[in-house]
């Protein structure tokens, strides 16, 4: 029995948009912005900190304004986010079968025994780009594999801070998917069947 | 389209049974041992010589008796195993559709430009133990966990050495599945499903 499905998923691979498609197919909700919208209610940071700081790691420096404003507290405003960003994941995952994107869901909920279908969603940089572009327009002022790269990079460090684990490790996830090769549909397909066959 | 299917696979997670289960439903040649026999043919070593280096990287001084007596080539005779093993796996994969299991076989096709659905499973200890004791009885003097993780730690050396990329990496592969909890079954249904809706 998977109860809630997690996606992790490389910036740009569209892994958002198959979580999103996953929920609509299967009728559970579907967890990512309103994510941010309860870390915001749960902790009084803004959305758009919330939004920056609950997924990617930041520099030290970018804190440090902040952080030294509130140093007598031993808790970083990361922190304090990710402690409210898991209250969150775990109230979501009780109220019944769902999904939820990004934000470490799949560690949060293994670490409290919460069942779950983890799934990991990865492509090239060649159909990552081609996505943005066709999603954001020709953006020719950024060099976009640079910043793919820099997302990643920062997903990767915020997940190794909060779950000493590598994100797009295979063990952490029971299906990593080529949504490059297997294209946004294939992928939401076989998510879908994965979980009813499970369920 | 995807004329070959390469799995890749952690020991003891059901792999090669999988590789046999796709290659059937799908009416397709299915290669492992036949691989072996055919490169004793091309380059002369013993079969179990090539089982055990074909796949496994091995310490240095394992090879040193042979190398010693063949000190006169720069290939040491891993090096020529691979080769062969190589041309093995090119030769089998021109013949047409095929399953193909181990051997650096994704990244040997990805070379060569032959389109291929790379597969990728693992599993948890738990379930890799379980299956080993099912299928070899209680071996009672062997700590498991431990050779399963040296078995792995082999083909990962292998891997890194001959194609200088990371053994279960994502990116190496279009579909990463735990047969753990998808079970052996599901593994077999998903590959099938997804070679099916790309050919």
């Amino acid at each position: 029995m998977y109860p809630v499905i997690t996606i992790s998923r490389e910036f740009g691979s569209g892994g958002h948009s198959i979580g999103e498609k996953v929920a609509k197919e299967l009728g559970i909700p579907f967890y990512d912005g309103e994510i941010v919208t309860k870390v915001a209610e749960e902790c009084g940071y803004a959305k758009e900190v919330i939004e920056d700081q609950g997924e990617y790691s930041s520099s030290a420096s970018k804190w440090l304004d902040i952080s030294a404003a509130s140093a007598v507290y031993f808790q970083s405003p990361q922190d304090t986010i990710f402690i409210a960003q898991k209250k969150v994941i775990l109230d979501c995952a009780a109220k019944g079968p769902c999904v939820i994107v990004g934000r470490c869901a799949d560690y949060i909920l293994r670490k409290e025994d919460v069942k779950s279908l983890n799934v990991f969603i990865h492509s090239d940089y060649t159909h990552r780009k081609e996505r943005v572009l066709e999603r954001y327009g020709d953006i020719k002022d950024v060099n976009i594999e640079k910043r793919l790269a820099k997302k990643d990079k920062q997903r990767k460090t915020y997940y190794k801070y909060y779950t000493d684990k590598n994100w797009g490790d295979y063990r952490n996830y029971d299906l990593s998917l080529d949504s490059g090769t297997l294209g946004e549909d294939g992928c939401v397909k076989l998510i879908c069947e994965v979980y009813q066959s499970m369920n």
